[in-house]
């Protein structure tokens, strides 16, 4: 959250802009009409009104070719704001552009966490170069936001915020907050209270310090009971202390206890929705795609995960191999094969999908794996019956054969157990080994389940003499 | 969020009981133990400290047949703030052992959001009795949320907020405001403006109003840029409002434009997981699933879709069935269709997943849909014929045959383009009919991949005359 209010007199945006919270087609075209006809003014008319982030959602709609066009075109309207707002990637696609000089400008406008944001992707020439143009103390702010880990809370977090010594009243805290000059936020929602080593002890409410009278001592005020987030932490636990304790903001501090930023949970709101979409994405191995990608990006990030799945493919083809003769005697096999293959695959990456998502929100711990894992079982036990009997009774009367009918319902019975098992237990694995078991499980646990439906159908077929 | 600052003079938990935001084995092994020596005092000693969050978290962690019995051993420690907190299958479950009065004993410390998520999962018959036991005017607050539709903004919202007249100054809301009694909330972020009518006319941050002196008039101080939600709009659209302007709260109005309540962040935060969460579940063909699941439940859900699946498998094996007299004739056909379909299905699920959740999160829109598609293909196009090439050289190598390396390859670059285009049209024609692209979307597109993967490679095998 970077400026206060928007322009307070300003009327609401044409809402024709807008339709089910997107901005539609024909408006777009409007601005893009405008820009072909070199007709800057309009273009700025249009977007003038908007909400930063629709300008944001505007830039981010039209041609990636048309961008820079529009950029220069929306001049002042494109402001700090607007790009903080923006999808990363396109986001980077503009800053490239611009030089050294100019990302400054932007950048001082904006608080710390939105300027580490945007400086953070860059070349480190590049970034460089930006910092070097910065004012000092905004220039030490960011270098040191940028010596935290990335994705940390020291990233996120807000410099400016509000501390007031314990011993102070409620009159002393709203007289300081109304004498205060510019230099001080108005973004703020909670005050933190401090000790003299400047290390939180609490935090008091704006509307509890707008409800008490001026004598009221702070320290009987505010709540002891707080969530102190070290400057290190994973920008996904961050989000996760702040939806489970239901909170606003958080103290950030050092090593050593001191308070040292802030986070909000707006910041927060917008990485729950990150981590969420990247474990899907990965899940499918669609990597970290993003629908703003550039076709190398994309192709580069989806092409290394099908090669690993050509790999596995091609280990499940040499377990087919080792059965060609029982195969060649029998092609009812080969038919029915991909019947077995699907269903474990699809058995697998149902419980393999709850199952990260179960320990991406901490909700699979030590306390109820075991238990999770028998229940896993006994579904499992379940489907594999039920689907088994009704493929063993539908094959077996499709070809009139008997013995087919129980070989492949016994194989696909044991390929669903497997794949439950496969399912819960190789995310458990990978995240006890501290690897993300979105990225990794699904190439495992297809894998397994390929190879052992082939295995158990057609090695059956050939153990039980089926083919004669 | 409920009441009040907590115990504003308690230490803050034990750290012991708490490792990585998780409430450690040790720990829980610890309550369980004092439950089974029937040491309520040791229970209740336990579990005191902890924040809500961690109670409702040490409930759900327990065995399912201990749950009841720690609920009874916790007593009063399990409030009304823990039970907001609770999984919503978990809290089903020990709400449906307690009679209607205790319920409305429990319902009447809540908010009405919170009292509404309890009530509307119960059944009609409980929910009745549970109605009769509360005060009229509680009563009447509930109905009315319930009269909205499920999962709106209507039974999100609180009904406690401050709404102050456009004509007062800051000096007449912080006096209101001190002087107001407990029926008035202390949990509020920004102040809602109205007019005469009763409809919102702007907000005042909390913030802004703590640090102007008294005699500013609350119209020159109020932000008239504002996000109102109407009462039946969907949770996931409001959720989106809130990530796209940042907000903390919003004002909800009826269809006649009058305040009625308010959403606030924390409640929001909470719906953006549960919304991705549940987009992997369904492509993942896992419904709904929740890891508290019992093992009926999950059952009925996931066999549901592998009963789907199966019947798309059986399309799948009635085309390979027309082409049984091809594979006779050369079996590594059998053995090299595994690599085909599986192929074609990542892909198609790469493209799906993104184009799935790009919808969700309102990025996939009228402007940049024909630029999607357009660059999909490309995608397609380039992947398929870098996979097409490795699997052609592979198999021809493999099985000395350089027309089977041909057909194989031709077969998989069209897999690849096919899978390519349905893993973004499906997703897209579904949202466009209005139907949840994430549930529907996994059945058409493997069908199609599969089918259309095994058309091309056997029926381009039968028609080049490759097994003579």
């Amino acid at each position: 959250m970077s400026d206060d209010v928007l322009d307070k007199d300003q009327a609401p945006p044409p809402r024709e802009a807008l339709e089910d919270n997107r901005l539609t087609g024909a408006f777009v075209d409007e601005v893009t009409d405008a820009l072909a006809a070199g007709d800057t003014a309009r273009v700025q008319e249009l977007a003038e009104p908007l909400h930063p982030a629709d300008i944001a959602d505007l830039i981010e709609q039209v041609e990636p070719h048309e961008r820079q066009q529009l950029a220069a075109a929306l001049g002042d309207v494109l402001d700090a704001d607007v790009i903080s707002e923006m999808n990363e990637v396109v986001r980077e696609q503009l800053i490239d552009v611009l030089d050294a000089g100019q990302v400054a400008d932007v950048v001082t406008q904006m608080e710390t966490d939105d300027a580490v944001a945007i400086l953070e992707d860059m070349d480190e020439e590049d970034q460089a170069e930006v910092l070097r143009s910065l004012p000092a103390d905004e220039r030490a702010a960011i270098e040191e936001a940028l010596s935290y880990p990335e994705e940390s809370a020291g990233r996120l977090m807000q410099r400016d915020l509000i501390a007031v010594p314990e011993y102070w009243t409620v009159g002393q805290v709203i007289d300081f907050l109304r004498q205060a000059g510019d230099d001080v936020t108005s973004d703020f929602w909670e005050i933190f209270v401090v000790d003299p080593a400047h290390k939180p002890v609490g935090t008091m409410r704006l509307s509890l310090v707008l409800r008490s009278p001026r004598n009221v001592l702070v320290t009987d005020l505010m709540n002891r009971e707080q969530t102190l987030i070290p400057v290190d932490m994973d920008q996904e636990e961050v989000a996760l202390r702040f939806q489970k304790y239901a909170l606003i903001s958080a103290a950030v501090v050092d090593p050593s206890g001191r308070l040292v930023g802030v986070v909000t949970v707006d910041d927060v709101v917008h990485i729950i929705q990150e981590e969420a979409d990247e474990d899907i994405l990965r899940l499918s191995g669609a990597g970290d795609g993003d629908i703003n990608d550039s076709v190398r990006e994309i192709v580069s990030t989806r092409l290394r995960w099908l090669v690993v799945n050509l790999g596995t493919a091609i280990i499940a083809s040499i377990v087919i191999g080792f059965f060609a003769g029982t195969i060649e005697k029998m092609v009812a096999l080969a038919i029915l094969m991909p019947i077995v293959s699907a269903l474990g695959g699809n058995a697998a990456t149902q419980t393999m999908a709850v199952t990260v998502r179960a320990l991406a929100t901490d909700q699979l711990t030590e306390a109820n794996t075991r238990r999770t894992i028998t229940k896993e079982i006994r579904v499992a036990v379940i489907n594999g019956a039920a689907i088994a009997t009704l493929v063993g009774v539908v094959a077996g009367l499709y070809f009139a054969n008997v013995h087919l009918g129980l070989v492949i319902a016994t194989a696909m019975i044991g390929n669903i157990i497997v794949a439950g098992l496969a399912g819960v237990m190789v995310p458990l694995t990978l995240d006890r080994m501290e690897v993300d078991p979105a990225v990794s499980s699904p190439v495992f646990v297809t894998m397994t389940t390929d190879v052992m439906g082939f295995l158990f159908f057609l090695g059956l077929a050939a153990a039980t003499g089926l083919t004669g």
